[in-house]
C-alpha cells in the first residue's frame, strides 16, 4: 500500500494550489549521510512554468487581498493543523534528505505550525493594518481639512527562497510565506534543492489548507529550479513585488542585483551571513569561565553549527578568567564528534572557508573535534587571534558556516571596543556580565544597537523565539534591509505600504477604515490610539 | 545698516552647525523674472567639506541619539519658532529666488513650522518607538521563554536632497529633515541651486536652535554644490545611512544609484514623478461638468502647475457632461496669463516635454493659455487624446511638470478601466463621483488603491494635508519606495529600524524598554497595546 501524496513525495510541484510535474532537467535531493541521490527526482520548471505561477499569483492578489482577516487566519490555522497531523511524515522525509536529527525535526515542526498560529493570532489582534484618521475640520481657517485615513495595503506577489538549515520553519511554510500571506501576498517558492521532498510535503499542506479555506488557486505555488536562472527569472518577473530570501550573502547579493536590475525596483529581504559575536567581560569570565566555556561548546556545536546565529565569534579581555574559559572550551570543542552536515556542498565549503580562516596571519588553532561521520560531517574548530590582527585584517570577519569560532584576545578594554567599533553587521551580539561588569556593558550597549538586529545577554544566540517582540534582522551584510525582521509578527510590516484616503464616502471606504471600527482595529485618531468608533459625525 | 546674517544670507555653507565659506567654484541662484544672478555668490564646497560634514555627522550620532524625545522635540520647537521670527526674511528671498508669489510662501513659512511642531508632538506621543515586550516566561515547557524586548532606533546620518518647488517645506528646513532629526538622525543636506539664499537663511535657523537646545554640532550641515559630483558623493559617503530626496525622475534614479553601488546598500527615499490621474465619473460630470471643468483649471494652473501632485491626466467617459467640463476647462485655460516658473530651467523643460507630449500620434491641443510674463512664464495648455491610443502608447505618461494636462477620452467603462490598469505608480488619484458612481467607483478603487499612494474624492490633488494619516509616497515611479511617506508623521519611521533586548538587565536597559515605562509609551505587551507598567516581576 503506497502512502497517499500527503504524506509521501511524488515530485511534483505545486502551480496554482494543484500538483505539478515539471518539464525541465530532473533535481534530486541526496541523503548527506551516504550522498545518495534521494527518489523521486523532481522535474524542474521551465520559464513557462515561472510564468504561469506568477501569472496565477497576480490574478489571486486582488482576489486574496480582499479576504478578510479572519479568513486569511483560518487559512493560516488551516495549514498549521495539515503540517501537524502529518509530521512524522515530514520529518521522516527532513531526516532522509537533511540529516538533522528526528527530534530536532519534530520540535521544526511544532515551531512552524506554531508561526503560522501566531501570525493569524496577529491577524485578529487588529494592530498590523496601521490605522489613522484625521477626521475632518470644516470649520478650519483659512482652508477647511479635509478627512484623511491611511491604512496598510499588501504589496503583491512575493517570492520566497527557504534556507537550507531550516527545512521547516525557514522554508516553503515557514516564516517569510507566513508572514506574506498573512499580509495578503500571494506567495511563489523557489523550492531548496536540498529537502525537495519536504518542500513538496509542505507545500502539498498549503495547497490543500488553501482549498479548505476558499483561497483564489494562485494563492500558492512551489517552483524546483536546476540551477540559478529559474529563481532569477521568477526574481526579474514584474508581478513579483518583493522577494524574501534566507541563505548566503553571495545568493542574497545576486538575488538582490537582479531585484535592482529591474525597471520596477522592488523590496528584498535577504537573510545573509552574521558570525554572532559573544563578548565575555572581565567579571564574568573570572567567575565563571570554565562554564562558560563548556556551555559555549555547546551552542557552537548544535546542529552542526548550521544556524544563522551560530557564535562564530568571541571577543574578550585577557586574565586568569579567560584562560579558564579558554581551557574548557578547548576540551570540549576537542572532544565533539561532529555532525553530519546538510550537503555535501556545505560540508565542503565549510572545510574551505575554515581552512581559510585558520590560515589568516596570527591565527592559531586553539581546538578541533573529531569527525566519525562520513564525507559530509562538519568537524567542531576553535581558532583564536590577537586584538590588534582582528582590527586590521576584516578578512577575519568572514562567515565560516558551521562549527568554527574564533577567540579574539584583546590586552585591554581599548582594544575590545576597537573590535567592536571594527564589527559589519550583526543579526546578533551577545554579551555575557556580572554586576561588576555593567559600567563596561552599559558603555559598550550603544556600539551594539548600531552593529546588531538583536542583543542578548547571559545567553547563547541559537535559539531564535518566535513571539511578537523578536527581531531576525540586522544591518548589512546581516541582511540587506535593516529595517525589518524576518522572524516575529512584525515581519509581516515587510510586505504592506500604506494608502490614504481623503473625503472618500463611508460606503465605499474599506472596513478598516469606516467611522464604526466594525473590526475592533486599534487606530490613531488625530494621533491618539484606540479602539473606539468616530463620533458620529 | 546691513541686516544680521540670520536675516540676509551671506554665501555660506553650515558645516557642523556653524557658518563656512566653501573652497569651490562659485554658484548663484537667480532671478527667474529677469534670469539675473543674484547676490550673494555661494562658493561650492568641496570634498573635503563633504567628507568633514559626514564625519561630524557620524560623530555626533551617538550623542544626538542618546537624547531624549522631549529634548529633540524642545531641538524641533526652536526651530519653528526662528523661522516664524525671520518669517519677513525667508519669503522676500524665497520671492526673489523663485518668483512664487509672497502669500504663498507666508503660507510655507508656516507649513513648514507647523510640520516642524507636528514631529515635535510626535516625539512627546510615545508611540513611534514601536515597543513590543514579550516577557520572560520561566515556567514554560520544554524551554523557558527568554524576556524579549523590541524598540526602533536611528540608522544614522541622513543626507537630505531638497525641492525647487517648495524652497521651505520640501528643502532645507522641510519635511524630510523634520524627520530625519525627530528620528535621532543627523542631517547633510545639498542645498538646491535654485534658492540658495532662502537655503541658507533656513540653515542658520537650524544650527542656532541646534545651539540653543544643546545638540551635538555635528547635528546638521548643509552644502552648495556646483554640478552633480558633490551629491553623489555625498550619497556615497560610508557615514551616511539614508537618503531622502524630492525632485525628477532623472535625479531620483541617479541617486538610487549611487546608492545602490555602494558596498554597504542604504535606503533611498526619493519623491520623483506623478502624473496624478483624476477620474471624472459619468453623473459628476452630468450633474457638474462645467464647475468641475472651472476648478479643475484653477488647481492646474495653481503655482505654475509646480507641485508634484498637479492634475496632470484626466479620465472620463464621453458624452455631453464630458463636453461640459472641456467646454468650461478650455475656456478657463485659454484665459489663464500664466506665470513666471521657478527657473528658465524649469520654463526650458516645461516648454519641451508639453511639445512631446503635443506631438505623440493622436494628441490634439484643446486650449492654450497666454504668456504675459517673461522667458520663465510657463503657459497653461489642456491636451486630450483618446482612451485606446492612451493605452497603447506608454509615453503619454511622461510627467510635464507645469501647468500642462492631458484628458484621455474613453468610450466606455470599459476603455476607462484598461486606461485605468495601464497606468504606472502615483502619489495622487483623484475620483469625481456623483452617488450614482459609487457602483463604478467601488469596482474601481482596489486598482486606484494598487497604483497610488493617496485616493481622493471629490477634490482636487494639489494641497497636501501635514497630519499623521497623510501618504505622499506611492509605488515607482511615484517614489524608490512605496512603503513610505515624505509627509505626515509616519516620515519618521522611514529612519528607524528595529533591535531586540534578550534577558537585557533592567538596569542596563534603555528607558524606553523598562519596566516602569517611565516615559508612558504606547507598547505591546505579549502582543497587547497599552502604557500600563509592567507588573513587579
Amino acid at each position: 500500500m503506497t502512502a497517499p501524496p500527503t504524506h509521501h513525495p511524488t515530485g511534483s510541484m505545486i502551480i496554482g494550489a494543484k500538483p505539478v510535474t515539471g518539464t525541465g532537467d530532473e533535481v534530486r535531493s541526496t541523503d548527506p549521510r551516504s550522498g545518495a541521490a534521494l527518489a523521486p527526482g523532481y522535474p524542474a520548471a521551465s520559464a513557462e512554468e515561472v510564468d504561469r505561477a506568477c501569472a496565477l499569483a497576480a490574478v489571486a492578489f486582488p482576489a486574496f487581498r480582499a479576504t478578510t482577516a479572519e479568513g486569511r487566519a483560518a487559512f493560516l490555522d488551516r495549514i498549521a493543523d495539515l503540517l501537524d497531523e502529518r509530521r512524522d511524515a515530514l520529518v521522516e522525509r527532513a531526516h532522509a534528505e537533511t540529516a538533522l536529527p528526528r527530534p530536532r525535526l519534530t520540535g521544526e515542526v511544532g515551531r512552524t505550525s506554531g508561526q503560522l498560529r501566531l501570525f493569524a493570532a496577529e491577524l485578529r489582534a487588529g494592530v498590523w493594518q496601521g490605522v489613522r484618521i484625521d477626521p475632518a475640520r470644516p470649520e478650519r481657517t483659512p482652508l477647511p481639512r479635509a478627512d484623511i485615513r491611511q491604512r496598510r495595503i499588501p504589496l503583491g506577489p512575493v517570492a520566497v527562497f527557504g534556507a537550507s538549515n531550516f527545512p521547516l520553519a525557514f522554508s516553503t511554510a515557514g516564516g517569510d510565506t507566513a508572514s506574506a500571506l498573512a499580509a495578503g501576498c500571494p506567495v511563489v517558492v523557489k523550492a531548496h534543492q536540498a529537502h525537495l521532498g519536504t518542500a513538496e510535503l509542505a507545500a502539498r499542506a498549503i495547497a490543500d489548507a488553501a482549498a479548505d479555506t476558499g483561497m483564489p488557486e494562485g494563492v500558492f505555488s512551489q517552483l524546483v529550479a536546476n540551477g540559478t536562472a529559474i529563481g532569477a527569472r521568477l526574481v526579474a518577473d514584474p508581478r513579483i513585488r518583493a522577494v524574501a530570501f534566507t541563505g548566503s550573502r553571495r545568493g542574497g547579493l545576486a538575488i538582490a542585483a537582479v531585484a535592482a536590475a529591474r525597471p520596477v525596483p522592488i523590496p528584498v529581504y535577504a537573510e545573509m551571513s552574521s558570525i554572532n559575536p559573544v563578548l565575555l567581560l572581565p567579571a564574568a569570565l573570572d567567575a565563571r569561565g570554565a562554564g562558560l566555556g563548556a556551555a559555549f561548546a555547546g551552542s557552537l556545536t548544535l546542529g552542526a553549527g548550521q544556524f544563522c546565529t551560530n557564535p562564530g565569534l568571541l571577543l574578550a579581555i585577557e586574565g586568569p578568567g579567560l584562560d579558564a574559559f579558554t581551557s574548557a572550551a578547548a576540551t570540549a570543542v576537542a572532544a565533539d564528534p561532529g555532525a553530519t552536515m546538510l550537503t555535501t556542498g556545505i560540508a565542503d565549503h565549510y572545510a574551505g572557508t575554515g581552512d581559510a580562516l585558520a590560515a589568516r596571519p596570527g591565527v592559531t588553532e586553539l581546538a578541533r573535534g573529531t569527525r566519525e561521520g562520513g564525507a559530509a560531517c562538519g568537524g567542531a574548530r576553535l581558532l583564536t587571534v590577537d586584538g590588534t590582527r582582528f582590527v586590521a585584517d576584516p578578512w577575519l570577519q568572514a562567515e565560516v558556516f558551521g562549527a568554527t569560532s574564533l577567540l579574539v584576545r584583546c590586552t585591554d578594554t581599548t582594544e575590545l571596543t576597537a573590535a567592536l567599533a571594527a564589527l559589519e553587521g550583526q543579526l546578533t551580539v551577545t554579551v555575557h556580565a556580572d554586576e561588576t561588569d555593567h559600567d563596561l556593558a552599559g558603555e559598550l550597549l550603544p556600539m551594539l544597537e548600531e552593529r546588531a538586529g538583536r542583543i542578548l545577554f547571559d545567553g547563547w544566540p541559537t535559539g531564535v523565539e518566535v513571539g511578537h517582540a523578536m527581531v531576525h534582522g540586522g544591518p548589512f551584510p546581516a541582511t540587506t534591509d535593516p529595517r525589518s525582521t524576518s522572524v516575529g509578527t512584525l515581519a509581516i510590516e515587510r510586505f504592506l505600504r500604506p494608502v490614504a484616503y481623503q473625503d472618500v464616502p463611508q460606503a465605499l471606504l474599506p472596513a478598516d477604515l469606516r467611522d464604526d471600527n466594525p473590526q475592533n482595529l486599534l487606530r490613531r485618531v488625530d494621533g491618539e490610539p484606540g479602539r473606539d468608533p468616530l463620533p458620529a459625525g
